[in-house]
């Protein structure tokens, strides 16, 4: 099923991009499971979320499982992805690897079976410095000519910090058009160097302050939770829209921190490093608490987490769900 | 070609086990590249080192490549060195990936090739703790029983610090049989964790020491110059099994500054942590330096090195093949 | 000198802070040196700094030398500044030492002189957790309850990152009334937790983002750049309250825009990691190069900066003092 | 009381060097307390250590509590360990701080009051680089001449990791005679860099490894142990020593797994690290425990230790002083 229509560009990035999981059957936790997805419930979940008004889906990253499916599952999930989306929004699979021609191998085969993008991180077996990262963006890029290229920078999961220069010259690159972001810390600094060539989308709890910070640049964001409820994550961009008109940021501010509250118990101990080491498991049980979807257990090795990280992770979901059902009401 | 032999335990484990890198052709940095492994090299090189008296080979780590080879090429690689060393001695593969199931799949192929092991990591995507990694590794021993494993215990590239939970844990897996070991601060301590059950196998240059601080444990090492030059490392291993019998370490010592001092220049500044970064390249720069054999150039993404790195990689390189010659003299 | 004015407040610190270098004689590297100050150019630096219209004057951190000054320095520094202020102003010295006893004595020692604050960093021998750090304010603060606290929150120099439960707990103490902030990835956050009760003041790089994000909460800010020109700084606080009022924030970004172009070349690489090695010679290096005051050289042992790392340092200088002239024309 | 005698060299330093706590009265903790240095306990404490047959003492490190104390203490504990010695034994206060001239200031004072040496770490605000920690003990040196140097190599509390050019530099300083020395990784490099110029101490845990890697070169070590019951210690020592001269190391490895037994509960779930940021309070706990002196409580910031981490340190305790009972009588 090959695509015809026009690579994307970064101004057709904007608005509540969903990250999704990859739907696991019960037994997905033990390593002699084959055929793991549940193609039902990712059909049934990407149709919601598109129904409730998200703007775009990336998959295939950290709690996406990218790490542990196998190549086969890859596929069967991304051809449901694209036939349930149906062209409706922008649909970015995952190709993330140990190296360069694997990398593109499935960049090529997720083209075919009909992504508009791939969320890509650099290979991490070794620290890449700023050229290496750059050149393998540069060869996916090359190689894959009409995929869109998401910059998926994880500095825990990858290795690599992603400093100034990486965004300055990756950013050059015509099919790196958006980045899953991470922090506000250098993001003004980023803006300026990356000059409006790439989207960079912040996470749902710095959407707020990017906007505000940066209204005509930050348009749009990721976020963890729309499979928690998506009617939280709609109604945050939606009131940030408002308020960029509006000049009047009060209700924004509010949505912002129903956002953050519901977040914080996700965190074992406020530490981001520590909940790096569980994301998977942290984040599959905080889906499968909120009750929206059907998350399912986490594939091997992933699938051991510290019973009471799982209660805060838990708590994170049923405080989404109970944020979301508010602002369905 | 099935193997029938029973599998390896940590008592056949001794002795100068030389870890090679996978050849590659001259165009293998190109991501175009396809079966760039130079299978002739490959066999030439196994064949020599057996024949200059090496113990054991280990395989497919970081220079080995294990990264950024696609899986027909490992696999054909693999064939290669079972086909070349019939036997001989023993040959580890490295099925080293992102998640369980692949490195078992992986192992299972291997073993099939006829690979007597597997130089195995644990999946680097998130940082695993030691329940993680300990699960991982009876996972693969289970799926694979017949197969001997050997723990690649590489901080940097697997974000893992090897605590001595794990030694005291993994090591009662009885497909474990020995560990690429890094440094010997802590070597006494999991000496004492792992009673016996795993050899623990110091690198080249620091078998003098571990040999000393435990002569009856520490019996073997590993060794990446074998390949610059095989003479200095069985010089080594041979020098310290006199010392032992003699109780008179002067010339095992004079052996172990002589590795000391060709390794030097390896590392840019003394630091292992920016070694790392560039090891793939570092590594084969000293290699094709040395002139014993041709690894050729590095597949991507890891072609990349700073040029003036470069040059103390190929001193090393010169270096370590001037004292393999004396000592071949 | 004591004083009898009633203790700071978090509504007393708003605008533009500068935090000031303390003026060194030509042999102050020499550690032969004794009264290294230069009074008089403290006296003028700090005269004009009143008379451009900065709100508060902070001092005795990092690049203010507080670990290298000796007590007696330190106590002729203040008294100076204290006798120059003459009121007009808020001023914090700078107690931080290896202990809390030490801290005290410290402290006091400046009330006595008449500083209204000061500037206070956790003992660093030992990494602190959150009670050690909260407890460490807790003594400062029962042993010196008329003196305002300004928490340093330096996290290269202080081995603590600073957590949320930090936060919520120190700002409990009455008498810690600000904090000179790193960074605006956990502003609101911060901001959540501690629920008024001080003044968080984020760097001049960052004012404008937290402005926006926060703009009832985030006031002020800290500046080391008012020393290469106040003009600069003053133009980004006015514009900033002007875009408060307006809703227009255009003006106020194309300073934060100057501020950000201005300080570009200090961090060497754009690595903050690295600049802390060497921040106080880079940061003096600037100042001397913007030419608006002479903050002379640096006290051991941290006079030796790498060359190549200078030249970006004065290249911030000169591009800040422009910046500075074309806001003063 | 000056000192008449000459210089200590390398050569004079050997054997087991006890690093002693300073002991404290029962009030020490609160920041109101002065004068807390019981001095009596001190006379005894090293007393008993000389008598023990300890070859020399050291103090004023991170247990040692030279980061909390006050000036005034530190003179007053440093002249009755002189005292006491009587020129017994070779005795080092310490003198390490946050600047050059403090550092300076404090070796000259020691000096007039008689010590021998002073060990001494690098400023540790800012992390040094290898030209600043080589020029601060230069300059030290150079003001102190007839002064002895111990180089403090704690990577954890001086931000510095002590490389390779670091030895070889600072080794050139002929008051820098010995190093506080960790680890034993990078020992036999550091031994060729160092060139016989200085002692390397490892520490007691250690020491076994390293006399069997490098006999004629490291001959002795420090134990922070021997204040639990110096009989162990001394094994230790005279075990290595017979062992060195028979060649017959079964005995002297049976002492170091005793050395490793007793000090495994120490470190909070292994990790040195975490042993790290409570160093002070968990080395006091164990020396409380052990009963063999009284440590006394910590002096602040501190005294605040995990309730968990004070249990295996105690336990530590009982265990050192059940090994030294057995090996005492």
């Amino acid at each position: 099923m090959p695509k015809s229509k026009a690579r994307l560009s970064a101004a057709d990035i904007h608005g509540a991009w969903a990250i999704i999981p990859t739907p696991a059957k019960d037994n997905a936790s033990d390593w002699r499971a084959t055929d793991t997805v549940d193609l039902d419930e990712t059909a049934r979940t990407v149709d919601k979320l598109i129904r409730s008004g998200v703007n775009g889906i990336l998959s295939l990253g950290t709690f996406g499982e990218g790490a542990t499916l196998t190549w086969a599952e890859k596929k069967a999930f991304m051809a449901t992805v694209v036939e349930t989306v149906a062209g409706r929004v922008p649909f970015f699979g995952g190709t993330t690897s140990l190296n360069t021609r694997e990398s593109i191998e499935q960049t090529r085969a997720a083209a075919d079976i009909g992504v508009d993008g791939t969320m890509l991180g650099v290979p991490m077996w070794c620290k890449a410095d700023v050229p290496t990262a750059v050149q393998f963006y540069r060869d996916v890029a090359e190689a894959c000519p009409d995929t869109a290229i998401c910059v998926y920078a994880n500095p825990e999961a990858f290795k690599f910090d992603f400093p100034r220069p990486f965004w300055a010259q990756v950013s050059e690159i015509p099919q790196v058009v958006t980045a899953k972001y991470v922090g506000i810390d250098r993001l003004l600094a980023d803006l300026r160097l990356t000059k409006g060539r790439i989207r960079l989308l912040p996470t749902d709890n710095n959407y707020y302050a990017a906007a505000r910070m940066a209204p005509d640049q930050c348009t749009g964001f990721w976020t963890g939770g729309a499979v928690c409820g998506p009617e939280l994550a709609i109604k945050l961009r939606d009131e940030v829209d408002k308020a960029k008109r509006s000049n009047d940021w009060t209700v924004a501010r509010e949505v912002a921190e129903s956002v953050a509250a519901a977040l914080a118990p996700l965190f074992p101990r406020g530490d981001f490093a520590e909940f790096s080491k569980y994301n998977v498991g942290l984040e599959k049980a905080r889906m499968n608490a909120a009750g929206w979807m059907k998350a399912g257990p986490c594939r091997p090795p992933y699938h051991l987490v510290p019973p009471d990280y799982l209660k805060g992770a838990e708590e994170a979901g049923r405080l989404w769900a109970q944020h979301a059902a508010r602002y369905a009401g």
